[in-house]
Formats: C-alpha cells, sequence, structure tokens
C-alpha cells in the first residue's frame, strides 16, 4: 500500500455537487482496511513530536480521519462545525463563497491558550473554510496550527491563502 | 479512566437543539486525549472477534468513533449521510420524526453482500435514523449488523425499535 495506490481508489464522480464540477470521491478509497490504516498511520507518523495536543476536524468528512489522528496522536478531538450545530457556546467565522457566503464555528472552551492543534479535512480547494478554521483556532490561543489535507486541487491555488499562517501538508494533489 | 469518567465529562445543555430538550454534549469528553484512547480501546475491545469487516457511522457525529472503530477492528469505514450528500449511487431511506419526516443515504457499493458491519452513532434517542440506516445496510446484502452507541437516552425506548433487527451496546444509559 502506497499513495500512489490510495490515488487510484479514489473515484472521480463528475457534475457533483454542480454540473463541471469533477469530485474527487475518497468513500471508494477508506472502504478498505488497508488504506484506512495506511493513511491514519501515514498521516500521523509525519506529525509525531510536534508536540500537537489537540486536532480540530471540520465537519463532516474531515471528522473521519481527524478522530483518528487525534487516537493516534494521543491529541484531544475538537469539531469544527456548521453554524447551529454546536450545543454550547461558540466563535463564529464567516467566509465568502463563490457565490454567497458560509461560515464555521468552534466551542470557546474546545482550545486552551498554548494548544498545538492539528487542523484536519479532506479536501483544499480554495481554502476559505480552512482559512476561517484556522483564525478562529489562533483567536482561541493557539500556539501553532498545522493543516493537512488528504486531498489538495493544486490548481485552486487554496496553498496561496494558507501557507502565511500554517504549515500545510496535503498527500494527494490534483 | 472509565466509562463513568467518561460521563462525568460529558457536559448537559439545556434547551438544545429546542426548548425543553436536555442535550447530552460529547465535545468535553473528547477533547481529553486519554477519553477518545479509551473509549476507542474499550468499544473495539466489545465488538473484536466477531468477524466486522465495516463500520458504518452515521453522519456527523457517528463518523468521529466511527472512522476510529474502523481503524482498530481492520474493517472499512462507510458514511450514512443527509440526503444529497454522497456523489455516487445511494440507496435511501425516509423516516417519520416527531413532526414530518427526515432521511439517510448509503452508496450502493458500500457493502457487499454477506458484510458484517458495525453500525455506529453517538447517540440513540428514538431509534428512527439507525434503524433506517440499519435497512440501508442489510437491502445491500449485509450478513449481519451490530449496532453501538456511545449513549442511549433510556427512557425515549429506541432499543424497542432496533434489538429485533440488531445486537445494540450502549455504554453510557442516561
Amino acid at each position: 500500500m502506497d499513495i500512489n495506490a490510495v490515488k487510484q481508489a479514489i473515484r472521480d464522480v463528475p457534475d457533483f455537487p454542480k454540473p463541471g464540477i469533477l469530485f474527487k470521491d475518497i468513500t471508494t478509497a477508506i472502504k478498505n482496511p488497508e488504506i484506512v490504516s495506511f493513511l491514519s498511520k501515514h498521516i500521523a507518523d509525519y506529525y509525531r513530536n510536534k508536540g500537537i495536543n489537540k486536532v480540530a476536524g471540520i465537519e463532516s468528512r474531515g471528522f473521519i480521519f481527524g478522530s483518528i489522528l487525534a487516537l493516534q496522536l494521543n491529541a484531544g478531538f475538537i469539531p469544527v462545525r456548521k453554524p447551529g450545530k454546536l450545543p454550547a457556546e461558540t466563535l463564529k467565522k464567516t467566509y465568502s463563497l463563490e457565490y454567497g457566503e458560509d461560515a464555521v464555528e468552534i466551542h470557546k472552551d474546545a482550545i486552551n491558550p498554548g494548544d498545538i492543534v492539528l487542523l484536519h479535512d479532506d479536501l483544499l480547494a480554495t481554502g476559505g473554510t480552512a482559512l476561517a478554521a484556522l483564525e478562529l483556532l489562533q483567536e482561541l490561543g493557539a500556539k501553532k496550527v498545522y493543516t493537512n489535507f488528504l486531498i489538495e486541487l493544486e490548481f485552486l491555488k487554496g496553498i496561496e491563502r494558507l501557507k502565511e499562517y500554517t504549515e500545510v501538508y496535503s498527500l494527494i494533489k490534483y
């Protein structure tokens, strides 16, 4: 098992969620236990010995390996969610989309000043969601934030918006 | 670390998501790495040696330990999602709520006939969502489905709707 085998197991779905978009579907990869195991170890190994004590996963697909990475790195798991989903007091960040805007929230008590956080999502597209999540983590006092994606769509240049604030590692690039 | 310590770390949030409901918030528990580690091992140990080869997690909170359990049990991970979220061909099941209805979907190629599946969600309330997910798994040919919840709200009697079709294990009961 290697990254190339994972890449081959990812399914291309044309015109999802809207016409003209070629969606990278990881479900065909992660139904294979060997891929779950390989990705878990590979990403966790990359982030060991960095003092990470919290892993923040972005709803919903970011919960999948976010929680696994929390376990593997002996860190706590923090959900970053869409507005209205977290029950206690939150901090919210709105960001622009191509048409309109969206927002993410985090519980105010999710991060302690000085925390070293790994922010995880499955996909880096334009970087808007990750940047908003990163800002929330920083506002709550995170000392350092590393950012990981399973997949990076390089042609959308999301990395340009993030690299000033966080070290990004993406496994698979298109 | 034991189940009682996990129970004490779960936060009660009154009137969420609507007035009169006392929400059981696991985020205060799972930001503690010892709890993530304890729950992962405890639940996985319970399900070892049952031949489970797929773990299905129900969106969104069911993805958190669903994916961890897939890793721990050397199984594939299958997302059960709200309508319109899965990109490829799906099977959909509609179920009744107190007011109105809701639905869940699964990819048609998620399950192979003969699969032994662990269905996981964070919370068992009335059991409507889990029952719909269970029916999807069975329609796709799962040979046996075990069902696990972190929390069971016993007074809602969800277990009565499920126990005929699946063996249920819930860690924490209220």
